[in-house]
Protein backbone atom coordinates (compact mmCIF):
# COMPACT_ATOMS: atom_id res chain seq x y z
CA UNK A 1 0.00 0.00 0.00
CA UNK A 2 2.49 2.60 1.08
CA UNK A 3 4.83 1.77 -2.00
CA UNK A 4 2.36 1.95 -4.59
CA UNK A 5 -0.96 4.01 -3.65
CA UNK A 6 -1.11 7.58 -2.59
CA UNK A 7 -4.86 7.78 -2.04
CA UNK A 8 -7.18 5.43 -3.30
CA UNK A 9 -7.47 1.56 -3.77
CA UNK A 10 -10.64 -0.27 -5.47
CA UNK A 11 -10.74 -3.63 -3.18
CA UNK A 12 -13.00 -6.49 -4.94
CA UNK A 13 -13.96 -8.81 -2.07
CA UNK A 14 -14.99 -12.25 -2.29
CA UNK A 15 -15.26 -13.28 1.22
CA UNK A 16 -13.00 -12.77 4.27
CA UNK A 17 -9.73 -12.30 2.71
CA UNK A 18 -10.71 -9.73 0.36
CA UNK A 19 -12.14 -8.09 3.33
CA UNK A 20 -8.76 -8.01 4.74
CA UNK A 21 -7.27 -6.53 1.97
CA UNK A 22 -9.45 -3.64 2.47
CA UNK A 23 -8.70 -3.37 6.37
CA UNK A 24 -4.86 -3.37 5.61
CA UNK A 25 -5.40 -0.24 3.24
CA UNK A 26 -7.47 1.36 5.44
CA UNK A 27 -4.95 1.12 8.10
CA UNK A 28 -2.13 2.59 5.80
CA UNK A 29 -4.20 5.62 5.19
CA UNK A 30 -5.65 4.98 2.03
CA UNK A 31 -9.29 5.32 0.99
CA UNK A 32 -11.14 2.15 -0.26
CA UNK A 33 -13.68 1.80 -3.25
CA UNK A 34 -15.51 -1.60 -2.45
CA UNK A 35 -17.07 -4.03 -5.48
CA UNK A 36 -18.47 -6.84 -2.73
CA UNK A 37 -20.84 -9.29 -5.39
CA UNK A 38 -22.76 -11.80 -3.06
CA UNK A 39 -21.03 -14.09 -0.93
CA UNK A 40 -20.24 -16.71 -3.85
CA UNK A 41 -19.80 -15.22 -6.79
CA UNK A 42 -16.95 -14.10 -8.37
CA UNK A 43 -16.13 -10.79 -9.69
CA UNK A 44 -17.57 -9.88 -13.11
CA UNK A 45 -15.22 -8.04 -15.61
CA UNK A 46 -18.04 -5.86 -16.29
CA UNK A 47 -18.96 -5.08 -12.57
CA UNK A 48 -15.12 -4.34 -12.11
CA UNK A 49 -15.51 -2.46 -15.40
CA UNK A 50 -18.25 -0.42 -14.58
CA UNK A 51 -16.87 0.27 -10.75
CA UNK A 52 -13.67 1.66 -12.52
CA UNK A 53 -15.40 3.79 -15.05
CA UNK A 54 -17.38 5.81 -12.26
CA UNK A 55 -14.30 5.54 -9.83
CA UNK A 56 -11.62 7.13 -12.04
CA UNK A 57 -9.23 8.53 -9.43
CA UNK A 58 -8.24 4.83 -7.75
CA UNK A 59 -4.61 4.08 -8.48
CA UNK A 60 -4.98 0.72 -7.88
CA UNK A 61 -7.16 -2.27 -7.54
CA UNK A 62 -7.06 -5.24 -5.08
CA UNK A 63 -7.95 -8.95 -6.02
CA UNK A 64 -8.11 -12.09 -4.06
CA UNK A 65 -7.12 -14.61 -6.44
CA UNK A 66 -8.36 -17.84 -4.70
CA UNK A 67 -11.13 -16.94 -1.70
CA UNK A 68 -10.06 -19.43 0.19
CA UNK A 69 -12.59 -18.84 3.01
CA UNK A 70 -15.67 -19.58 0.68
CA UNK A 71 -13.41 -21.73 -1.79
CA UNK A 72 -13.97 -19.51 -4.84
CA UNK A 73 -11.18 -18.72 -8.07
CA UNK A 74 -11.78 -14.95 -10.02
CA UNK A 75 -11.60 -15.43 -13.27
CA UNK A 76 -7.85 -13.60 -13.34
CA UNK A 77 -7.34 -13.18 -16.88
CA UNK A 78 -9.92 -10.85 -17.72
CA UNK A 79 -10.47 -9.21 -14.45
CA UNK A 80 -6.40 -8.10 -14.98
CA UNK A 81 -7.26 -7.16 -18.88
CA UNK A 82 -10.15 -4.94 -17.49
CA UNK A 83 -7.60 -3.11 -14.87
CA UNK A 84 -5.34 -3.04 -17.52
CA UNK A 85 -7.74 -0.93 -20.10
CA UNK A 86 -8.10 0.99 -17.22
CA UNK A 87 -4.42 1.72 -17.14
CA UNK A 88 -4.04 0.97 -12.87
CA UNK A 89 -1.94 -1.24 -10.93
CA UNK A 90 -3.29 -4.95 -10.15
CA UNK A 91 -2.33 -6.44 -7.09
CA UNK A 92 -3.21 -10.23 -6.45
CA UNK A 93 -3.27 -11.99 -3.49
CA UNK A 94 -2.50 -15.56 -4.84
CA UNK A 95 -1.76 -17.32 -0.79
CA UNK A 96 -4.15 -19.87 -1.87
CA UNK A 97 -3.65 -20.42 -5.91
CA UNK A 98 0.18 -19.47 -6.36
CA UNK A 99 1.85 -23.38 -7.01
CA UNK A 100 -1.89 -24.74 -7.74
CA UNK A 101 -2.98 -22.90 -10.67
CA UNK A 102 -0.89 -21.05 -13.96
CA UNK A 103 -0.42 -17.34 -13.28
CA UNK A 104 1.39 -15.57 -16.14
CA UNK A 105 2.45 -12.84 -13.85
CA UNK A 106 4.49 -10.72 -16.44
CA UNK A 107 1.96 -11.97 -19.42
CA UNK A 108 -0.78 -10.54 -17.65
CA UNK A 109 0.43 -7.58 -16.30
CA UNK A 110 0.15 -8.07 -12.23
CA UNK A 111 2.14 -5.59 -10.58
CA UNK A 112 2.45 -6.90 -7.38
CA UNK A 113 1.34 -10.62 -7.05
CA UNK A 114 2.31 -12.59 -3.57
CA UNK A 115 1.95 -15.60 -1.76
CA UNK A 116 3.15 -17.58 0.87
CA UNK A 117 4.91 -20.66 1.20
CA UNK A 118 2.45 -22.80 3.21
CA UNK A 119 -0.20 -23.34 0.97
CA UNK A 120 0.27 -24.73 -2.67
CA UNK A 121 3.47 -25.10 -2.67
CA UNK A 122 3.09 -27.42 0.89
CA UNK A 123 6.16 -26.19 2.81
CA UNK A 124 5.92 -25.11 6.58
CA UNK A 125 4.95 -21.36 7.50
CA UNK A 126 6.85 -18.56 7.60
CA UNK A 127 7.86 -16.52 4.40
CA UNK A 128 6.32 -14.58 1.70
CA UNK A 129 7.25 -14.90 -1.76
CA UNK A 130 6.02 -11.90 -4.33
CA UNK A 131 6.90 -10.40 -7.37
CA UNK A 132 7.30 -6.87 -7.89
CA UNK A 133 6.64 -5.18 -11.85
CA UNK A 134 8.77 -2.35 -12.62
CA UNK A 135 5.99 0.40 -12.26
CA UNK A 136 5.43 0.19 -9.11
CA UNK A 137 8.91 0.22 -8.14
CA UNK A 138 9.15 3.29 -9.96
CA UNK A 139 6.27 4.04 -7.43
CA UNK A 140 8.31 2.84 -4.28
CA UNK A 141 10.90 4.91 -5.36
CA UNK A 142 9.15 8.20 -5.26
CA UNK A 143 7.00 7.12 -1.90
CA UNK A 144 7.41 8.66 1.10
CA UNK A 145 6.66 7.75 5.18
CA UNK A 146 6.86 3.87 3.59
CA UNK A 147 8.18 2.68 6.60
CA UNK A 148 11.25 0.14 6.75
CA UNK A 149 10.42 -3.73 6.68
CA UNK A 150 8.08 -3.70 3.57
CA UNK A 151 9.82 -1.11 1.19
CA UNK A 152 10.07 -2.51 -1.99
CA UNK A 153 13.70 -0.43 -2.48
CA UNK A 154 15.53 -2.06 0.74
CA UNK A 155 14.60 -5.26 -0.63
CA UNK A 156 15.58 -4.87 -4.40
CA UNK A 157 18.80 -3.05 -2.92
CA UNK A 158 19.91 -6.05 -0.66
CA UNK A 159 18.80 -8.10 -3.87
CA UNK A 160 21.17 -6.50 -6.02
CA UNK A 161 24.61 -5.94 -4.27
CA UNK A 162 24.16 -10.02 -3.37
CA UNK A 163 23.68 -9.78 0.05
CA UNK A 164 20.19 -11.86 -0.23
CA UNK A 165 17.70 -10.49 2.03
CA UNK A 166 17.77 -6.88 4.52
CA UNK A 167 16.43 -9.03 7.66
CA UNK A 168 17.50 -12.65 8.47
CA UNK A 169 14.64 -14.87 6.96
CA UNK A 170 12.89 -17.93 7.65
CA UNK A 171 15.83 -19.85 6.49
CA UNK A 172 14.53 -23.45 6.58
CA UNK A 173 11.33 -22.66 4.47
CA UNK A 174 13.75 -21.15 2.34
CA UNK A 175 15.41 -24.33 2.09
CA UNK A 176 11.87 -26.48 1.98
CA UNK A 177 10.49 -24.20 -0.94
CA UNK A 178 13.98 -24.75 -2.61
CA UNK A 179 13.14 -28.48 -2.27
CA UNK A 180 9.57 -28.13 -3.39
CA UNK A 181 10.34 -26.49 -6.28
CA UNK A 182 13.39 -29.06 -6.98
CA UNK A 183 10.66 -32.05 -6.92
CA UNK A 184 8.03 -30.21 -9.32
CA UNK A 185 10.47 -30.24 -11.58
CA UNK A 186 12.03 -33.46 -11.40
CA UNK A 187 8.54 -34.41 -11.63
CA UNK A 188 7.87 -32.84 -14.72
CA UNK A 189 7.21 -29.31 -14.08
CA UNK A 190 4.82 -26.84 -13.43
CA UNK A 191 2.09 -28.46 -15.68
CA UNK A 192 2.10 -31.78 -14.08
CA UNK A 193 1.73 -29.50 -10.66
CA UNK A 194 -1.48 -27.88 -12.15
CA UNK A 195 -2.88 -30.83 -13.18
CA UNK A 196 -2.53 -32.81 -10.17
CA UNK A 197 -4.08 -29.99 -8.29
CA UNK A 198 -7.08 -30.07 -10.90
CA UNK A 199 -7.14 -33.91 -10.98
CA UNK A 200 -7.16 -34.04 -6.59
CA UNK A 201 -9.57 -31.54 -6.76
CA UNK A 202 -12.08 -33.12 -9.29
CA UNK A 203 -11.91 -36.67 -7.28
CA UNK A 204 -12.69 -34.50 -3.60
CA UNK A 205 -15.57 -32.81 -5.80
CA UNK A 206 -16.82 -35.84 -7.75
CA UNK A 207 -16.83 -37.66 -4.04
CA UNK A 208 -18.61 -34.92 -2.45
CA UNK A 209 -21.49 -35.03 -5.00
CA UNK A 210 -21.40 -39.02 -4.54
CA UNK A 211 -22.19 -37.81 -0.77
CA UNK A 212 -25.48 -35.96 -1.53
CA UNK A 213 -23.46 -32.96 -1.01
CA UNK A 214 -22.82 -29.48 -2.59
CA UNK A 215 -20.32 -27.01 -3.15
CA UNK A 216 -21.02 -23.14 -2.11
CA UNK A 217 -19.36 -21.22 -4.82
CA UNK A 218 -21.13 -21.14 -8.27
CA UNK A 219 -20.28 -23.32 -10.76
CA UNK A 220 -17.72 -22.89 -13.09
CA UNK A 221 -16.14 -20.99 -10.24
CA UNK A 222 -14.92 -23.55 -7.62
CA UNK A 223 -11.06 -23.10 -6.42
CA UNK A 224 -9.00 -25.84 -7.62
CA UNK A 225 -6.91 -25.91 -3.59
CA UNK A 226 -9.92 -25.76 -1.42
CA UNK A 227 -13.60 -26.85 -1.24
CA UNK A 228 -16.13 -24.99 0.34
CA UNK A 229 -18.75 -27.71 1.01
CA UNK A 230 -22.69 -26.63 1.93
CA UNK A 231 -23.83 -28.66 5.63
CA UNK A 232 -26.60 -30.76 5.07
CA UNK A 233 -29.77 -29.15 6.17
CA UNK A 234 -30.10 -28.65 9.46
CA UNK A 235 -25.99 -29.79 10.31
CA UNK A 236 -23.61 -27.24 11.13
CA UNK A 237 -20.59 -27.43 9.72
CA UNK A 238 -18.47 -28.03 12.47
CA UNK A 239 -19.48 -30.75 13.33
CA UNK A 240 -18.61 -32.63 10.60
CA UNK A 241 -15.54 -30.68 10.86
CA UNK A 242 -15.35 -32.09 14.54
CA UNK A 243 -16.38 -35.86 13.72
CA UNK A 244 -13.76 -35.84 10.56
CA UNK A 245 -11.25 -34.93 13.64
CA UNK A 246 -12.00 -37.56 16.01
CA UNK A 247 -11.20 -39.94 12.79
CA UNK A 248 -8.08 -38.52 11.94
CA UNK A 249 -8.60 -35.97 9.30
CA UNK A 250 -8.03 -32.61 9.42
CA UNK A 251 -10.51 -30.88 6.76
CA UNK A 252 -11.11 -26.88 7.95
CA UNK A 253 -14.43 -25.17 9.53
CA UNK A 254 -16.39 -22.56 7.18
CA UNK A 255 -15.01 -19.28 7.96
CA UNK A 256 -16.20 -16.01 8.82
CA UNK A 257 -20.37 -15.26 7.85
CA UNK A 258 -20.15 -18.83 6.35
CA UNK A 259 -18.51 -20.45 9.75
CA UNK A 260 -21.76 -22.70 10.42
CA UNK A 261 -23.37 -23.61 6.78
CA UNK A 262 -20.32 -24.81 5.66
CA UNK A 263 -17.16 -26.89 5.64
CA UNK A 264 -14.11 -26.96 3.72
CA UNK A 265 -11.32 -29.66 2.41
CA UNK A 266 -8.09 -28.42 1.12
CA UNK A 267 -6.41 -29.70 -1.33
CA UNK A 268 -2.59 -28.01 -0.48
CA UNK A 269 0.49 -29.33 -0.39
CA UNK A 270 1.41 -33.53 -0.48
CA UNK A 271 -1.65 -35.30 -0.41
CA UNK A 272 -1.64 -38.71 -2.49
CA UNK A 273 -5.00 -40.05 -3.78
CA UNK A 274 -5.40 -42.72 -1.48
CA UNK A 275 -5.69 -40.21 1.57
CA UNK A 276 -8.29 -39.04 -0.61
CA UNK A 277 -10.30 -41.74 -1.40
CA UNK A 278 -9.97 -42.42 1.95
CA UNK A 279 -10.87 -39.37 3.28
CA UNK A 280 -14.04 -39.59 1.27
CA UNK A 281 -15.45 -42.68 3.03
CA UNK A 282 -14.72 -41.52 6.11
CA UNK A 283 -16.97 -38.47 5.16
CA UNK A 284 -19.53 -40.86 3.72
CA UNK A 285 -19.66 -42.73 7.23
CA UNK A 286 -19.78 -39.29 9.05
CA UNK A 287 -22.66 -38.57 7.19
CA UNK A 288 -24.63 -41.54 7.50
CA UNK A 289 -24.13 -41.35 11.71
CA UNK A 290 -25.63 -38.06 11.24
CA UNK B 1 7.54 3.67 15.89
CA UNK B 2 4.03 4.06 14.16
CA UNK B 3 2.36 2.67 17.09
CA UNK B 4 3.69 4.42 19.73
CA UNK B 5 5.67 7.70 18.63
CA UNK B 6 4.14 10.75 16.96
CA UNK B 7 7.10 13.29 15.78
CA UNK B 8 10.20 12.39 17.70
CA UNK B 9 12.58 9.92 18.73
CA UNK B 10 16.05 9.72 20.75
CA UNK B 11 18.06 6.89 19.05
CA UNK B 12 21.10 6.06 21.60
CA UNK B 13 23.70 4.08 18.77
CA UNK B 14 26.53 2.53 19.05
CA UNK B 15 27.10 0.84 15.66
CA UNK B 16 24.90 -0.72 12.74
CA UNK B 17 21.87 -1.84 14.57
CA UNK B 18 21.51 1.11 16.11
CA UNK B 19 21.79 3.05 12.74
CA UNK B 20 18.83 0.56 11.35
CA UNK B 21 16.85 1.81 14.26
CA UNK B 22 16.89 4.86 13.43
CA UNK B 23 16.69 4.39 9.41
CA UNK B 24 13.20 2.97 10.51
CA UNK B 25 12.42 5.90 12.66
CA UNK B 26 12.92 7.47 9.78
CA UNK B 27 11.20 5.81 7.44
CA UNK B 28 8.20 5.84 9.42
CA UNK B 29 8.20 9.65 9.69
CA UNK B 30 9.32 10.40 13.09
CA UNK B 31 11.83 12.66 13.68
CA UNK B 32 15.39 11.32 14.99
CA UNK B 33 17.81 12.60 17.50
CA UNK B 34 20.69 10.77 18.20
CA UNK B 35 23.40 10.00 20.82
CA UNK B 36 26.17 8.39 19.35
CA UNK B 37 29.52 8.01 20.78
CA UNK B 38 32.50 6.78 18.94
CA UNK B 39 32.50 3.25 18.10
CA UNK B 40 33.41 0.72 21.02
CA UNK B 41 31.76 2.86 23.62
CA UNK B 42 28.99 2.10 25.71
CA UNK B 43 25.87 5.05 25.57
CA UNK B 44 26.44 7.18 29.13
CA UNK B 45 23.92 7.46 31.24
CA UNK B 46 24.87 10.85 31.76
CA UNK B 47 25.30 11.74 28.14
CA UNK B 48 21.87 10.24 27.79
CA UNK B 49 20.47 12.50 30.34
CA UNK B 50 22.32 15.46 29.12
CA UNK B 51 20.24 14.80 25.54
CA UNK B 52 17.22 14.71 27.09
CA UNK B 53 17.26 17.51 28.64
CA UNK B 54 18.05 19.60 25.52
CA UNK B 55 15.74 17.81 23.98
CA UNK B 56 12.32 17.41 26.48
CA UNK B 57 10.32 16.88 23.76
CA UNK B 58 11.24 13.59 22.24
CA UNK B 59 9.07 10.94 23.07
CA UNK B 60 10.31 7.52 23.33
CA UNK B 61 14.24 6.22 23.02
CA UNK B 62 15.60 3.20 21.18
CA UNK B 63 18.57 1.49 22.70
CA UNK B 64 20.29 -1.22 21.19
CA UNK B 65 20.94 -3.37 24.36
CA UNK B 66 23.71 -5.72 22.78
CA UNK B 67 24.93 -3.83 19.65
CA UNK B 68 26.16 -7.04 17.81
CA UNK B 69 28.53 -5.34 14.99
CA UNK B 70 30.76 -4.23 17.52
CA UNK B 71 30.32 -7.02 20.26
CA UNK B 72 29.33 -4.30 22.67
CA UNK B 73 26.48 -4.27 25.29
CA UNK B 74 25.16 -1.23 26.98
CA UNK B 75 24.70 -0.53 30.76
CA UNK B 76 20.50 -1.22 30.31
CA UNK B 77 19.51 -0.92 34.10
CA UNK B 78 21.05 2.59 34.30
CA UNK B 79 20.12 3.58 30.90
CA UNK B 80 16.53 2.49 31.33
CA UNK B 81 16.57 4.54 34.75
CA UNK B 82 17.75 7.62 33.12
CA UNK B 83 14.94 7.27 30.73
CA UNK B 84 12.42 6.75 33.39
CA UNK B 85 13.34 9.98 35.24
CA UNK B 86 12.82 11.57 31.49
CA UNK B 87 9.44 9.88 31.23
CA UNK B 88 10.04 8.91 28.05
CA UNK B 89 9.29 5.58 26.79
CA UNK B 90 11.68 2.82 26.25
CA UNK B 91 12.08 0.43 22.88
CA UNK B 92 14.87 -2.33 23.49
CA UNK B 93 16.56 -4.03 20.75
CA UNK B 94 17.58 -7.24 22.68
CA UNK B 95 17.93 -9.35 19.75
CA UNK B 96 21.47 -10.43 20.97
CA UNK B 97 20.73 -10.29 24.19
CA UNK B 98 17.56 -11.83 25.32
CA UNK B 99 18.11 -15.28 26.66
CA UNK B 100 22.02 -14.77 26.70
CA UNK B 101 21.58 -12.13 29.91
CA UNK B 102 19.32 -11.38 32.45
CA UNK B 103 16.38 -8.52 31.32
CA UNK B 104 13.75 -7.60 34.10
CA UNK B 105 11.25 -6.07 31.47
CA UNK B 106 8.59 -5.23 33.85
CA UNK B 107 10.72 -4.40 36.46
CA UNK B 108 13.11 -2.09 34.47
CA UNK B 109 10.11 -0.75 32.52
CA UNK B 110 10.95 -1.40 29.38
CA UNK B 111 7.79 -0.18 27.00
CA UNK B 112 8.91 -2.37 23.67
CA UNK B 113 11.45 -5.27 24.02
CA UNK B 114 12.26 -7.68 20.84
CA UNK B 115 13.96 -10.19 19.89
CA UNK B 116 14.42 -13.02 17.77
CA UNK B 117 13.96 -17.04 17.50
CA UNK B 118 17.71 -17.41 15.97
CA UNK B 119 20.03 -15.27 18.55
CA UNK B 120 20.39 -16.77 22.03
CA UNK B 121 17.71 -18.66 22.37
CA UNK B 122 19.72 -20.92 19.57
CA UNK B 123 16.21 -21.77 17.14
CA UNK B 124 16.58 -21.00 13.59
CA UNK B 125 15.68 -17.73 11.93
CA UNK B 126 11.86 -16.93 11.02
CA UNK B 127 10.23 -15.93 14.43
CA UNK B 128 10.32 -12.36 16.26
CA UNK B 129 9.78 -12.29 20.14
CA UNK B 130 8.42 -9.21 21.84
CA UNK B 131 6.70 -7.45 24.80
CA UNK B 132 4.79 -4.27 25.16
CA UNK B 133 3.89 -2.69 27.96
CA UNK B 134 0.02 -1.00 29.24
CA UNK B 135 1.20 2.65 28.33
CA UNK B 136 2.52 1.15 24.78
CA UNK B 137 -0.59 -0.52 24.51
CA UNK B 138 -2.25 2.42 25.24
CA UNK B 139 -0.68 4.84 22.90
CA UNK B 140 -1.37 2.24 19.85
CA UNK B 141 -5.44 2.30 20.55
CA UNK B 142 -5.65 5.84 19.56
CA UNK B 143 -2.76 6.21 16.96
CA UNK B 144 -3.60 6.75 13.53
CA UNK B 145 -2.19 5.65 9.64
CA UNK B 146 -0.26 2.36 11.47
CA UNK B 147 -0.84 0.45 9.24
CA UNK B 148 -1.94 -3.47 9.89
CA UNK B 149 0.83 -6.04 9.89
CA UNK B 150 2.75 -4.18 13.30
CA UNK B 151 -0.36 -3.02 14.44
CA UNK B 152 0.27 -4.12 18.38
CA UNK B 153 -3.76 -4.03 18.93
CA UNK B 154 -4.44 -6.39 15.92
CA UNK B 155 -1.78 -8.97 17.44
CA UNK B 156 -3.69 -7.94 21.19
CA UNK B 157 -7.66 -8.52 19.97
CA UNK B 158 -6.10 -11.98 18.39
CA UNK B 159 -4.43 -13.27 21.47
CA UNK B 160 -6.97 -12.00 23.60
CA UNK B 161 -9.38 -13.96 21.99
CA UNK B 162 -7.63 -17.00 21.95
CA UNK B 163 -6.92 -17.08 18.24
CA UNK B 164 -3.11 -16.71 18.10
CA UNK B 165 -1.64 -15.02 15.96
CA UNK B 166 -3.48 -12.61 13.13
CA UNK B 167 -1.49 -14.24 10.36
CA UNK B 168 -0.33 -18.15 10.13
CA UNK B 169 3.46 -17.60 11.64
CA UNK B 170 6.47 -19.30 11.55
CA UNK B 171 5.01 -22.78 13.00
CA UNK B 172 8.39 -24.93 12.70
CA UNK B 173 10.39 -22.07 14.78
CA UNK B 174 7.45 -21.41 17.59
CA UNK B 175 7.78 -25.71 17.97
CA UNK B 176 11.31 -24.71 18.02
CA UNK B 177 11.68 -22.38 20.57
CA UNK B 178 9.20 -23.89 22.55
CA UNK B 179 11.57 -27.09 22.95
CA UNK B 180 14.69 -24.45 23.38
CA UNK B 181 12.39 -23.27 26.45
CA UNK B 182 11.87 -26.76 28.02
CA UNK B 183 15.77 -27.82 27.84
CA UNK B 184 16.64 -24.52 29.34
CA UNK B 185 14.29 -25.08 32.27
CA UNK B 186 14.65 -28.53 32.40
CA UNK B 187 18.48 -27.80 32.90
CA UNK B 188 18.14 -25.26 35.76
CA UNK B 189 16.68 -22.66 34.22
CA UNK B 190 17.26 -19.05 32.74
CA UNK B 191 20.18 -18.68 35.75
CA UNK B 192 22.02 -21.76 34.52
CA UNK B 193 22.22 -20.33 31.16
CA UNK B 194 22.75 -17.00 31.57
CA UNK B 195 25.86 -18.70 33.40
CA UNK B 196 26.66 -21.05 30.74
CA UNK B 197 26.97 -17.60 28.12
CA UNK B 198 29.11 -16.09 30.75
CA UNK B 199 31.45 -19.06 31.12
CA UNK B 200 31.31 -19.87 27.21
CA UNK B 201 32.04 -16.03 26.50
CA UNK B 202 34.92 -15.78 29.35
CA UNK B 203 36.37 -18.94 27.83
CA UNK B 204 36.50 -17.17 24.03
CA UNK B 205 37.96 -14.54 25.54
CA UNK B 206 41.07 -15.81 27.68
CA UNK B 207 41.59 -17.86 24.38
CA UNK B 208 41.90 -14.97 22.58
CA UNK B 209 44.17 -12.78 25.02
CA UNK B 210 45.88 -16.25 24.90
CA UNK B 211 46.52 -15.89 21.18
CA UNK B 212 47.85 -12.22 21.62
CA UNK B 213 44.61 -10.64 20.30
CA UNK B 214 42.46 -7.70 21.96
CA UNK B 215 38.38 -7.30 21.97
CA UNK B 216 37.45 -4.07 20.06
CA UNK B 217 34.78 -2.75 22.54
CA UNK B 218 35.70 -0.67 26.35
CA UNK B 219 36.88 -2.82 28.66
CA UNK B 220 33.74 -3.59 30.80
CA UNK B 221 31.40 -3.48 28.23
CA UNK B 222 32.28 -6.45 26.15
CA UNK B 223 29.08 -8.45 25.13
CA UNK B 224 28.34 -11.70 26.58
CA UNK B 225 26.72 -13.18 23.73
CA UNK B 226 29.49 -12.30 20.56
CA UNK B 227 33.29 -11.06 20.47
CA UNK B 228 34.37 -8.36 18.48
CA UNK B 229 38.14 -8.51 17.89
CA UNK B 230 41.02 -6.52 17.04
CA UNK B 231 42.43 -7.97 13.81
CA UNK B 232 46.16 -8.29 14.29
CA UNK B 233 48.42 -5.40 12.72
CA UNK B 234 48.91 -5.31 9.27
CA UNK B 235 45.97 -8.11 8.53
CA UNK B 236 42.38 -8.04 7.72
CA UNK B 237 39.35 -9.68 9.65
CA UNK B 238 38.25 -10.88 6.66
CA UNK B 239 41.61 -13.19 5.90
CA UNK B 240 41.47 -14.66 9.43
CA UNK B 241 37.67 -15.30 8.57
CA UNK B 242 37.93 -16.89 5.53
CA UNK B 243 40.98 -19.06 6.94
CA UNK B 244 38.87 -20.60 9.69
CA UNK B 245 36.25 -21.05 7.32
CA UNK B 246 38.70 -23.52 5.55
CA UNK B 247 39.65 -25.12 8.60
CA UNK B 248 35.21 -26.18 9.34
CA UNK B 249 34.54 -22.95 11.26
CA UNK B 250 31.91 -20.49 10.71
CA UNK B 251 33.25 -17.50 12.84
CA UNK B 252 31.57 -13.84 11.36
CA UNK B 253 33.64 -11.32 9.32
CA UNK B 254 33.51 -7.32 11.06
CA UNK B 255 30.73 -5.69 10.31
CA UNK B 256 29.69 -1.93 8.79
CA UNK B 257 32.82 0.36 9.45
CA UNK B 258 34.46 -2.55 11.58
CA UNK B 259 34.68 -4.54 8.44
CA UNK B 260 38.22 -4.76 7.92
CA UNK B 261 39.63 -3.95 11.43
CA UNK B 262 37.63 -6.68 12.93
CA UNK B 263 36.51 -10.55 13.04
CA UNK B 264 33.89 -11.62 15.41
CA UNK B 265 33.13 -14.99 17.44
CA UNK B 266 29.79 -15.28 18.14
CA UNK B 267 28.72 -17.62 21.10
CA UNK B 268 24.87 -17.99 20.78
CA UNK B 269 22.93 -21.33 20.82
CA UNK B 270 24.17 -24.90 20.71
CA UNK B 271 27.85 -24.62 21.46
CA UNK B 272 29.84 -27.28 23.49
CA UNK B 273 33.07 -26.45 25.45
CA UNK B 274 35.26 -28.94 23.45
CA UNK B 275 34.00 -27.43 20.18
CA UNK B 276 35.30 -23.84 22.00
CA UNK B 277 38.67 -25.21 22.35
CA UNK B 278 38.99 -26.66 19.09
CA UNK B 279 38.48 -23.54 18.13
CA UNK B 280 40.54 -21.14 19.51
CA UNK B 281 43.43 -23.83 18.92
CA UNK B 282 42.77 -23.43 15.36
CA UNK B 283 42.89 -19.80 15.83
CA UNK B 284 46.05 -20.36 17.16
CA UNK B 285 47.72 -22.10 14.26
CA UNK B 286 45.64 -20.10 11.42
CA UNK B 287 47.56 -16.50 13.77
CA UNK B 288 50.87 -18.50 13.71
CA UNK B 289 50.60 -19.00 9.77
CA UNK B 290 50.03 -15.74 8.41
Amino acid sequence: MRNCVRRKILCCINGSFGERFAEVAEANGVAVVKLAPPLGEPISPENLHDMLSKNPDVEAVALTHNETSVGLINPLKELVATIKRHDKLVFVDAVSSMGGTEIKVDELGIDVCFSSSQKCFGVPPGLGIGSVSEQAMNLSATASNKGWYFDFKVWEEDQKKGRGTPVTPAIPQIAGLNTALKMIQRNGGRKWYFDLYKERNQRIRIGIEHNGLSTFPRKGSESPTVNCINAPEGVEGGVIYEKMREKGFELAEGYGPLKKRTFRIGNMGYIEMRNIDLMLRTLGDVLTSL
